[in-house]
């Protein structure tokens, strides 16, 4: 299992449309990718424009050519890539450790 | 329940000590804090001076008063601050969607 983290800042006051678009891109669109295991999405106290997207993949490539090459990225984009304030910091991470 | 996000970076070549040393601060000093409930560590694939420390509490002044304010606070700094290339960036989030 690998976890992406997709660090997103939005525009300035659109959190009510936003949280109800990236409920629904993942329900409908990403939740059926290949490779998809579960997501989380956590919204920042101190930096209201600020969210944490996790989503667990099986494999890097699962993420990286099989969803990002597919048209479900396509139409996950369009939903929740015209609140965007900028590109979404997005990398990829093995676990270290997992409950302490 | 807020989860505090640590976005971390070390310097270069210094993972395995890191590792040892944030795994043992956490066990050893961190999750006796009062609040404290579970911690993850994520190391970064695409960029390996980066790790995502990710501790849930059960208020944000568990952390940012009871923890920061105490003597846990020095000897867990003691334990992983050697390794950091700069100040951390720490905040708080309130969960959105957990489990999709």
């Amino acid at each position: 299992m690998i976890l992406e983290i997709a660090d997103i800042r939005i525009h300035t006051g659109q959190n009510a449309a936003f949280d109800e678009a990236i409920t629904r891109g993942l329900r409908t669109v990403v939740s059926g990718a290949h490779g998809f295991r579960t997501a989380s999405v956590h919204h920042c106290m101190e930096t209201p424009e600020r969210y944490v997207l996790q989503i667990q993949w099986d494999t890097l490539e699962d993420h990286t050519v099989g969803f990002r090459q597919s048209e479900a990225f396509t139409q996950w984009r369009g939903i929740v890539g015209p609140f965007f304030a900028g590109p979404p910091l997005v990398e990829h991470f093995q676990v270290l450790l997992d409950g302490v």
